[in-house]
C-alpha cells in the first residue's frame, strides 16, 4: 500500500486547498465588499490553477497505476482509490490556461447576474452569459471525450454522478403526466380552506433567534459552523467549517426559517462525513442529489408534516407572542399552500419539480445546440406558458435571470433538486417504518432518533457507495418517484 | 525587460497567494468556527509552502538574475526587484518543512493563547509558546547569515526594514530618560482637573453607527473595505479588499471608537497604496513602523487634538443625546488622561512607549538566550516594576499575556509602535506647517486636505522608498524623538 498511502497523503494536501476554495467562496457572498470581485477572481483562478496542477501530475499518474496493483485494506480505499483516478482523468483534459480563463469569467458572470438581475436588465448580462456557456460548454466536451458521456451528462453526472439522460427522461416522464393534475385538484381543495395571513412584521433579531434555536433542535454542531445572511441562501464549506445562511424578510419569517431548516439538512449531512475519511475524496459528498435529499427531507418530510406544527407553534408564540395567526394548523396551512408562482426557490413541494423540469429540457437543447443562449428568454417564456400558464416576457427578473446557477456555470444541476426531493420522500418513509412513535417526538421538537437514523444510515457513508446503491440498501427498491406522489396525495388530498 | 517582466508576472500569482492567505487569517479571527481552528492551521500550512516554493525556485533566481542585467525603465522597477530580490534570498534559507510546522504551530498557539488568556492560565500556554519561539529563533537564526543582521534584528527588520539595535537603542534611550519625568508632571497637573465619568452604558448599534460614521468622516472607501467585530481590533488584507475591526465595550463607547479610527489610519494607508504596482512588492506596505505612523497620527495627532473632540462632540450627540459628559471639553480629557495601567493597547501615548520599551528590552534578552520563556513572567514582573511600580506576580492575564503578538511568533514588532509613534509626531507636524488652517477644518469633521497630503506624500509613495528616506524628504530630518517630546509637552503641560 505504499503508493496508495503516498496518493493519500497528496489529497490531503489538495482537500486543504479546497477548503480554502470553499472558505473564498463563502466569503464571496457573505462579506467580499463589492469592489474586490476582480481580483477576487483572479487569486481564484491562481488557486483553481494551483489544486489542478496537484492533481493532474504525471507523478499522481504513476501512483494511481501503482495503486492499482497494491492490495487495498478495504472497500472504502477502493472506492477511494476510485475517485482520485476520476478526479485525475478529469483534470487532465483541461487545459491549465482553460481552467483560469473560465474561473474568471465565471466570477465576472456571478457578480454581474447580481447586479443586473436586480435591474431586470438582460441585454448587459447576455455577454458573460454567453461567455461563460461557452467556457462550460468547451470544458463539457473535453470531459465527454473521457467519461463517454454527452456533454450535457458530463454536467449532471460533475454535481450527481451516475445521473444520465435516460435515467431523468424516465423519472421526468412520470412526474409531468402526474403533478399537472395532482396540482389542479389539491388547489381546488385549497381554494375553500381558511387561512389568517400574517399582517404584522416580524422583528429580525427575533427571527434570527428563531433560526439559530432551529438549528440546534436540529443538532446543528456550532463549534463547526455558523448561520450568516446572503443575498440568497446557501451551504457551503466542509465537515468541520460549514456555513450556511439565509436572508430575513420581515413581512413572512417562515421565509428565512424554512432557509435555515433547508441548509441546516445540507449541514448536517457535511456535518455527519466520517471524520476519519473527511480529506479524502470518499470522504467528502460527492452527490448533490443526495445533498438536496437532505436538505429536502428535513425541509418537506419533516417540517411540513402536521406533527412538525405543533412543535413550532411553540416555538414561534415563544418569539413573537401568543396570536392565533400562529396555531399550528394556520401555520401548516400558510406553508403548503399549493401555488402558481414565477419563482423556483418560492415554489411549494408539489409545483417544484415543474421548475426543474422546465430548466432541464431547456438546458439539454443547450448543449444539443438546438437553442442558443440569445433563445433563451424565449423559451423561458414559451416554457413558462405550456408549465404555469404564466407569460414571462420582458420580465428577466422573475424569469430567465431568477437562478444564480447559470451565470456561475452550474448547468446541469437542477435535475439534482428533483432526484434529491423524490429521494428523501423514498428515505423517510423508510425511516418512519422502523421509527412509527417519530411523529410523537417530532411534536416535541425531538429530533435525536431522525439524526441518528442519518447519521448511521446515510451520513457515515460519505461517498463509499453511490445514491442508487445506498437507496436500494436502504428501501429495498430503486428510485420511486410513486413514493413522493403517494406521499403528496396523503398529504394534500 | 524580458526577464523583470517575467519576474512581474510570477509576482502577481504570488500576491495572489498573499490576498487568500490574508483573508484565511481575517476569517480565523473574525469568523471561524472554534472547532475548525486545527484544520485552518493545516490549510494555512499548505497555502504558505505552495506560495514558498513559488518564491523559492531556480527558476526565479535566473530571472533575477537576468533581470538584475537588464536597464530597467524607472526608479520603482529597480525598488521592485530589489525587494523581489529580498523575498526570493529569505524564502530560500528555510526549508520547506519548517514552513509547514512553524505554521501549524503558531496558529496552534495563538488559539491556545486565547483560551489560556482568559482563564489566566500560564502553565498551559507555556509548551505552545515554547515550541513556537524554537520555531521563530530557528527562522531567525537562518535569515541572520542571509542578512547578516542579528538574530533580532532579522526579526525587526521583517516587520520594519532598517531598524537595527543601535537605532532603537539611541531612540529609546532618549524616551527612557524623558518620559518618566513627563509623565509624572503631568499626572500632578490632571490630578487637579474635574472630569466627569460615563455613568449609563451605551447602545452597541449606536455604537457601530457611531464607528462607521467616523470611517466615513476619515474617507475610507466602503466598496474596499468592512468593518467587523473581532477579540482584539485589527487591521488584514490588500489595498482592495481590507477589513478592520473593533470590539464593543458597553460602559465606554470611546474605546470601541478609537479602536476604529486607530484601525482606519491603518486601512486608508493600504487603500492609498498606488494601484498600478499593487501586485508587485514594492506597491504593498513593507513596514511596520511607517503603518503604525498612519494609524497613530489619526489616533492621537488629529483625533487628540482639542479642535478634533469639538467636532465629536456633535457626532456624539447626535447617537446618544445631549449631555454635560458629552461636551468638547469632556471628551478631550476622558482621552487624555495620563494613567498607570497594566495593559499596553489601554495606555495613553504618554505611557506607551515605556510598554514598547519593556518589551524590546525583554526580546533582546530573550534572541540572546540570556533569558528563556520559562523566565518571562518573572522579568515581567521586574520590568513592570521598574517602569511603573505596579508588580504582576500570578497576573498573566493583564501580564505577560496579554499581547497575541508572541503567540503569533511577532518577536520583535514592537518597537515598530514607538517608531511610528515618533513617525506620527513628525509627518504630522510637517502637515500642519504646511496647512495652518486645518484645525478649522477639522472642527468642522473635515479631513479632506490631511487625506490629500497623507495620499500624495506617503501613501504614493508604497515601498518605492524607504521610511526613512521619506521622513528625510517630507521633514527635512531625521527620526527626532523630540518633536513627539515637544508635542507632548505643548498638549499637556
Amino acid at each position: 500500500m505504499k503508493h496508495y498511502s503516498q496518493l493519500k497523503k497528496h489529497f490531503v494536501r489538495i482537500s486543504h486547498l479546497h477548503y480554502i476554495q470553499r472558505m473564498l467562496m463563502w466569503d464571496e457572498a457573505v462579506m467580499m465588499p463589492s469592489g474586490a470581485g476582480n481580483h477576487r477572481g483572479e487569486a481564484l483562478a491562481t488557486l483553481n490553477q494551483t489544486m489542478q496542477k496537484l492533481i493532474n501530475s504525471k507523478k499522481i499518474a504513476a501512483l494511481i497505476d501503482s495503486a492499482k496493483q497494491e492490495n487495498l485494506s478495504s472497500l472504502w480505499d477502493e472506492a477511494n482509490l476510485a475517485w482520485m483516478e476520476k478526479k485525475y482523468r478529469l483534470a487532465c483534459c483541461i487545459p491549465s490556461q482553460l481552467t483560469t480563463e473560465s474561473t474568471k469569467s465565471l466570477l465576472q458572470a456571478f457578480q454581474a447576474w447580481r447586479q443586473y438581475r436586480e435591474q431586470n436588465n438582460w441585454v448587459d448580462f447576455l455577454p458573460h452569459l454567453k461567455k461563460s456557456f461557452q467556457y462550460i460548454y468547451e470544458i463539457a466536451q473535453r470531459k465527454s471525450q473521457v467519461l463517454q458521456l454527452s456533454p450535457y451528462e458530463v454536467m449532471m453526472d460533475h454535481f450527481s454522478p451516475g445521473l444520465t439522460e435516460v435515467k431523468v427522461d424516465e423519472v421526468f416522464s412520470i412526474l409531468k403526466k402526474q403533478i399537472p393534475d395532482l396540482r389542479k385538484r389539491i388547489m381546488d381543495q385549497q381554494s375553500q380552506e381558511k387561512i389568517i395571513s400574517f399582517t404584522q412584521s416580524s422583528d429580525l433579531v427575533k427571527q434570527q433567534e428563531l433560526g439559530l434555536s432551529m438549528m440546534r433542535t436540529m443538532q446543528f454542531d456550532f463549534n463547526h459552523g455558523r448561520l450568516d445572511v446572503s443575498h440568497h441562501p446557501f451551504c457551503d464549506g466542509i465537515p468541520v467549517d460549514i456555513r450556511i445562511t439565509t436572508r430575513y424578510n420581515k413581512d413572512n419569517f417562515l421565509d428565512s426559517l424554512y432557509g435555515v431548516i433547508h441548509e441546516t439538512g445540507h449541514a448536517l449531512y457535511e456535518q455527519g462525513m466520517p471524520r476519519k475519511w473527511i480529506f479524502q475524496p470518499v470522504g467528502q459528498t460527492q452527490s448533490k442529489a443526495l445533498h438536496e435529499s437532505q436538505s429536502l427531507l428535513h425541509e418537506y418530510e419533516v417540517c411540513h408534516s402536521p406533527a412538525f406544527f405543533k412543535f413550532l407553534e411553540k416555538e414561534v408564540k415563544h418569539q413573537f407572542g401568543d396570536d392565533e395567526v400562529f396555531s399550528a394548523d394556520n401555520l401548516y396551512k400558510l406553508k403548503t399552500r399549493v401555488r402558481t408562482n414565477f419563482i423556483r426557490v418560492s415554489a411549494d413541494e408539489v409545483s417544484y419539480p415543474l421548475h426543474v423540469i422546465l430548466r432541464y429540457e431547456i438546458e439539454k437543447q443547450l448543449f444539443t445546440g438546438e437553442i442558443s443562449i440569445d433563445d433563451l428568454p424565449k423559451i423561458w417564456d414559451e416554457q413558462m406558458i405550456k408549465y404555469f400558464g404564466l407569460p414571462t416576457k420582458d420580465n428577466y427578473k422573475d424569469g430567465v435571470m431568477q437562478d444564480m446557477h447559470w451565470s456561475w456555470g452550474y448547468f446541469g444541476y437542477f435535475p439534482s433538486y428533483t432526484f434529491g426531493q423524490l429521494m428523501a420522500a423514498q428515505f423517510y418513509a423508510a425511516f418512519l417504518k422502523e421509527n412509527d412513535g417519530f411523529n410523537d417526538q417530532l411534536k416535541k421538537g425531538n429530533f435525536t432518533k431522525l439524526h441518528q437514523w442519518l447519521q448511521r444510515n446515510i451520513y457515515s457513508h460519505g461517498s463509499s457507495i453511490s445514491s442508487d446503491e445506498l437507496l436500494l440498501k436502504l428501501t429495498g427498491e430503486a428510485l420511486n418517484p410513486n413514493i413522493f406522489i403517494n406521499r403528496v396525495e396523503q398529504r394534500y388530498l
